[in-house]
């Protein structure tokens, strides 16, 4: 036998028993709108600021009480919520159902990639703006504090595999990205279809496999 | 080293190696009511028969015309297809969002299994009947022909994981229940949420691994 391969083997073996004792949190992402501060403002007013309604797991990033509809190409969907603080684009996350009822066909993407994504309609009680892009699909991500990241031997923008789910509906995901920053606390960031799809609830548990 | 566990790897991985090879089609399941011949005279009249919409991939299944809204403790769902011919059981197969919104909690379960599974109200342009039992979320599972089911070596009842989606929604599926009949047509039945959440268009290929 090769040295050389049974070495890497087995510690690649090591490795995926090590980083498979750490458990993920699992936070869902319902369909929500990211504002930069003057779309805000177009929609809700010039004297309107957002209103903390829920704190999220990430440090500093929190859902509004500020809701919208966002209108396609076929349907509307109401109560879209934002999530704050502003950014420097205005981006709608939603699942694919949503896509199809909306009539749009988004790319799967990582938050503020926007190039070629399709525009939508948004309307709030003071108005509504036509975004001529900025609606995707979020692309499964894990987000790692540089502390995490380094206990487990993961890089910014390497690929995972990740087992969670329980009893029936156990699932492994693919091509789960890895985002690493001193902003970020540790959680599997999935949509809700990818979530019920593996029979997943806030808070659940993840592993890297 | 133990020769005997070794011979069994090396089946073991040879036998994945030909069920790879086999691209099983999927077939996605939206929200859907079968029906018992009395059941369905209560909602749609004395002397309607279902009507064919479209023919279905098992032989003999059918979607069919008729639509009835499912009213749950919380919300009613519209436009919910019925799936022929006749069952001897009456069953209501939900989405985990679905039952949500509907304010019920439904197993998960194999066709036919509706012990201490919810009930619903079932309108049609007819009349009403409450089911006391029958709502359940569809166990996700693979119909195999026996002779399928000879050629990829897998029995009626065991459970296997199985590879699709393709791209950034790559997934694996853990716990796929198989199901051999002769009357059956080789296909994977998933929920919508479930196909969602892997990218998965009616007919695409998946992959027993």
């Amino acid at each position: 036998m090769d040295e050389q391969l049974v070495k890497e083997i087995v510690e690649d073996l090591k490795l995926r028993a090590e980083r498979s004792k750490t458990p993920v949190p699992v936070g869902i992402s319902n369909r929500h709108v990211h504002f930069t501060k003057e779309d805000f403002k177009a929609v809700f007013g010039a004297d309107a600021e957002p209103v903390l309604f829920r704190q999220l797991r990430q440090p500093g990033f929190y859902a509004a009480n500020e809701q919208v509809t966002i209108q396609g190409p076929q349907v509307a969907i109401k109560n879209v919520r934002m999530i704050g603080p502003y950014r420097t684009y205005t981006q709608v996350e939603v699942s694919l159902g949503d896509a199809r009822a909306l009539g749009l066909e988004p790319p799967i993407r990582d938050s503020g990639k926007l190039e070629n994504s399709p525009g939508i309609r948004i309307t709030g009680p003071k108005g509504s703006i036509d975004i001529s892009r900025g609606v995707i699909l979020s692309k499964r991500h894990i987000h790692f504090t540089p502390k995490d990241a380094e206990f487990l031997k993961i890089q910014d923008g390497t690929e995972v595999r990740v087992r969670c789910g329980a009893g029936d509906r156990t699932t492994v995901f693919e091509r789960v990205l890895c985002r690493v920053s001193e902003k970020f606390a540790l959680e599997l960031h999935l949509d809700v279809e990818e979530a019920n799809a593996a029979g997943l609830k806030n808070g659940d548990s993840a592993w890297i496999v």
